[in-house]
């Protein structure tokens, strides 16, 4: 059996960290850290800065690898995942036979929420599907939405109504926008919506220095947004940003 | 300008609690504890245990005071919520001004993430419609669908597809159930429902040393959740249970 911690690091700031996450970290001997080429070294160096924070004394190992990259040309976007994913189980499984020991405790430090558009715990399941036993635990996390309404003091849902979360390529198809939380939109689908009803919170690297938020009528705060996001994006080389979308009465 | 803090301190495992949110303890002096009654005197504890945990050395205030009802049985829905939050507006506002001194920095600790159903910050904007002048500040926190989804070591969404969270009384009117998330459901919604491809993650007093897991195909598991729920909820006096419906295909 190996042994693996998925743990939920929050959305940026060191500090949005548990100490459940924390005594995790303590347990690990092995981090894994999956890069996602340049453009996103930001990312591993906020995780790197955790570690640092955390557990000064070292007495780890990191295991840094460069992720297969994904198609994201492919017309079967979830075929396409489905692709990278067997291709990351292909990876994970063999760092995972080659780098733990039987007294070795893994980690991954998940982004966010791990149960959140985080794709670790399915490709886990797919190294287990390919024969190798694994003692699983997860470790909740702060999720950029949660940043998001703490920055913007608004509750996620209005009173005894529901919320719907989903990935920007998901907004366009719904037939009426009450209450929506949108990741995942490099496309900016909201940009798309003439609704004049429409109130927009939105917020980009929540939780790090650079963090940018926007609030208003949709209409008027849009054009905005396009600017500041598109600025961010070409000085910083990337950007997450993640909205919500509420229909006013 | 009286200074408040709303802390989110997780579903009830003081582990499960950010640094941010400890920091945010220890520049807090006075913290209002509102007290739903003796049959959920359990919550209050967990509060307490927290401060004790965090700020061994005390120095704080605590204010404890009983929270208005509000009227369960009441036709309309939103209006009865609403009346209940005008009335809680009122004390509120009473113990901020009696309470808070212009160098007290007050604070709210709110279960799990103070985003998801809770209606303080609801309330605190009908304080400031009374004329009371407040600078607030929201710490997020561990919600008790992060933690559902932690000890079934599942995500929340499947690949590419949204996630709808709803209050147990929406989910009857729901056409079509493809991945929901339930809170708030005294009624066991899910008992009603007869679709045998759906499948169920349920779990009660998430993160307290009670918690009760169960999972399966919902026809399959029904009637042991049902039966659980109430041997809990008649030995303990109350339950807090929350869980995932999903469609297999
Ligand atoms: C692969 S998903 C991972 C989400 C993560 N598990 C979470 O809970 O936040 C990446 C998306 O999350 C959102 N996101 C993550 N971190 C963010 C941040 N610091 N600021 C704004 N959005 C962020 C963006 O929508 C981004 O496209
Ligand atoms: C008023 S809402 C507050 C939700 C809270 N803000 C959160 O993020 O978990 C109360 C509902 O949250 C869920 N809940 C809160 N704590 C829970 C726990 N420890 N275990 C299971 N469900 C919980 C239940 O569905 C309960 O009816």
């Amino acid at each position: 059996m190996k042994q693996l911690l998925l743990i939920g690091i929050g959305p940026g700031d060191p500090r949005q960290v548990t100490y459940e996450a924390v005594e995790a970290l303590r347990r690990a001997t092995v981090f894994f850290v999956l890069d996602k080429g340049s453009d996103k070294d930001e990312l591993v160096h906020l995780r790197r800065a955790i570690l640092e924070r955390y557990l000064p004394e070292g007495g780890y190992r990191l295991v840094q690898v460069e992720d297969p990259r994904r198609d994201g040309q492919a017309p079967d976007y979830v075929g396409a995942v489905q692709d990278w994913h067997a291709q990351r189980a292909a990876l994970y499984a063999r760092l995972i036979e080659d780098e733990l020991g039987s007294d070795d405790i893994g980690a991954f430090l998940l982004w966010g929420e791990p149960a959140l558009y985080d794709s670790t715990l399915r490709i886990l399941d797919l190294v287990r599907e390919r024969g190798l036993a694994l003692a699983l635990q997860v470790i909740p996390g702060i999720s950029s939405i949660q940043v998001l309404a703490a920055r913007h003091q608004i509750p996620l849902n209005r009173i005894g109504e529901p919320l719907t979360v989903l990935p920007g390529r998901r907004l366009g198809e719904q037939s009426r926008i009450d209450n929506v939380l949108v990741m995942l939109d490099g496309q900016c689908a909201f940009a798309a919506l003439d609704d004049p009803q429409l109130v927009i919170y939105w917020g980009a690297y929540l939780g790090t220095p650079d963090e940018l938020l926007v609030s208003g009528p949709l209409q008027a705060v849009k054009a905005r947004i396009l600017e500041l996001r598109d600025e961010a994006r070409r000085r910083k080389g990337w950007i997450m940003d993640t909205y919500l979308l509420r229909r006013e009465e």
